[in-house]
């Protein structure tokens, strides 16, 4: 097999790194870190030690004899990112009571392993070479190996599952994982498709995002032990905060400074990808824009000055508005969830986190 | 999406076609069907109808809203092949004396899932343009669809499981699935690789075909009740099956005829794949044959008249006669293994499909 050479983080660098990148963004200068930001920093702080020892579990588990497995998941566990799925997790078994046991960090790294594995197939199905800042594992590593890997990966976390020994953990888990294939293949079914309106993208998000987010919550709410009510509860609001969350990233995509998000911007337009701002801006447009959509997104076919043309539009039209505007009713529906659950000061900041959702920068 | 289109496969022409191939080859003329075949067959008589009711399972259960999965799903269906795994687990759960129920057809249903899966994104790694003599599932819906889709059938095997509600079940195939990658991974390190040795070839083999196929046994027996000792058995029988099988598999690749096979000949050699035929040959090569096997496998520099060359050294080298002569050894530890079983016509068959495994053509 031909490796590309690159610097590959050692699993040492990751056990040395901390678990996320809040603290430590291992890609270049973080610019202005953005207020919202403060928020993620609150509830880790909430859930230190958790949060150590599920790092310490994931590099653990992500182990294999097949040295390119672990060299591979170490690219991309090192690159960091928000960490917000097992985040969750571990805030939602905490705000449900789960005290003693260690069964909430397995669960995180579960929730965190599937999530690796589907970034793994996501930037080969996408073909993308950046993937928080850092070279993409499939451009480092390759197509072949990220598939493979993010296969063993997927393996792993049900094996986690299985010592976790919960089926209905293994039911949450394995069904969100059938729900988030699914949304993926929806999305690349509507990929260059104008006729995708506001339903069906909200069906791929819900697939590919929510579905996640909401295992996240709900099993830290299994495993706390809790009534199928405040299980529920919790599920409400991961797969709310998720569509938030991912109407947020879907207007990044074309409003964010390259630099804060760590990917290239408009990416989702390069890939003919129908996400809310461009259905509104097509929905909004005049003849001539929307012979432009029709010739861009659905021929495919785009020249240099295209982008800055889109983002023209989008604006005009006040699209990203009107995605962070239908994110923040998500946002609210996230918080909303959370009434069912006693006050506390963890209950506050993962209200909070909703709206970190609908206001951060990358 | 773009989609490449070609005569499909709908479901309903998968439902009315028999669970296998070995009656209705979908591809082609069969040419004379090997004699070996006709122990497939008479295994495929004795279990009938787990056959039919595995075969519906798998069609109801490959169903999703979005309609790319199913199409794609009975693409690789239709194509048929030779359902051994599905069918070991049947066989073993019968022979183990499962007798009401449906258990054993939820678990055949989820291991040719499983298989189904590795195939997708095999066939994307491999980039293969056929599967079973027809075109394969990325060649028709392309790569991206292929490995989401293998995604999918992966979740709902794991979905399968929960419903079966047996923790062992789910960790006999959460674990197999994870060697299937390792291996995957492994003989993707292998590739182009000289030094590859017999040990590491095993090594490679045995996670990606002889682990799937040891599970599907082993979850028979676990269905039925069986002590360990027995599960041990059967999970014995279907490793040794697995490495007989896989080695052949190696062999036709260089020794068949291509209209039987239903794919390339020659496909490992231009991949540069380290086969047992190869690993022979290299060893037993003079100077002049290594810096063939250098120039060809190692630099990946061929042209056009080098598949004939090594055809000619492994001839040769008798490395074909090798590779089958190492088969017949694991396929005389899988009979063996069947002794703790008692003696029965079921058995009888499951020893002779160690010997279809070593004596098949395709």
């Amino acid at each position: 097999m031909v490796m590309k050479k690159t610097g590959l983080a050692s699993l040492e660098q990751v056990l040395d790194g901390s678990f996320s990148n809040i603290n430590h963004p291992p890609q270049a200068p973080a610019a202005h870190p953005a207020p919202a930001d403060g928020t993620l920093l609150r509830l880790a702080g909430l859930l230190d030690a958790d949060i150590q020892a599920t790092n310490q579990a994931i590099i653990a588990r992500m182990h294999s004899e097949v040295e390119l497995i672990p060299a591979l998941a170490a690219h991309i566990v090192a690159a960091g990112g928000k960490r917000l799925r097992p985040l969750l997790t571990l805030a939602s078994a905490r705000l449900c009571g789960y005290g003693e046991g260690a069964r909430h960090i397995k669960l995180a790294a579960c929730v965190e392993f599937i999530h690796t594995a589907t970034l793994l197939h996501d930037d080969v199905v996408d073909e993308s070479l950046l993937r928080r800042g850092l070279a993409s594992a499939n451009a480092v590593f390759g197509n072949k190996a990220s598939v493979l890997v993010g296969d063993f990966l997927f393996s792993r976390a049900f094996e986690l599952m299985v010592e976790d020994g919960s089926l209905e953990v293994l039911r949450i888990l394995s069904h969100a994982s059938a729900t988030i294939a699914e949304g993926e293949v929806l999305q690349l079914s509507t990929q260059n498709d104008l006729s995708t309106d506001e339903t069906r993208y909200l069906r791929v998000i819900s697939g590919k995002t929510a579905a996640l987010f909401a295992a996240a919550c709900e099993v830290g709410a299994v495993v706390a032990g809790r009534d199928a009510a405040i299980c529920a509860a919790l599920a409400s609001y991961g797969q709310n905060l998720g569509m938030a969350f991912q109407l947020v990233d879907d207007a990044l995509d074309y409003a964010a400074e390259e630099a804060e998000l760590g990917k290239s911007v408009g990416d989702d337009f390069r890939e003919g990808k129908l996400t809310y701002p461009i259905i509104i801006a097509h929905q909004k447009g005049d003849e001539a824009e929307r012979a432009f959509w029709t010739r861009t997104i659905e021929a495919n076919d785009q020249t240099e000055a295209d982008l800055a043309k889109a983002l023209d539009i989008i604006t005009r039209h006040h699209a990203i508005e009107a995605t962070i505007a239908r994110a923040e009713l998500f946002a609210e529906a996230a918080q909303q969830a959370l009434q069912s659950l006693p006050a506390s000061p963890l209950r506050s900041i993962m209200a909070e986190i909703a709206d970190y959702a609908v206001t951060r920068r990358h």
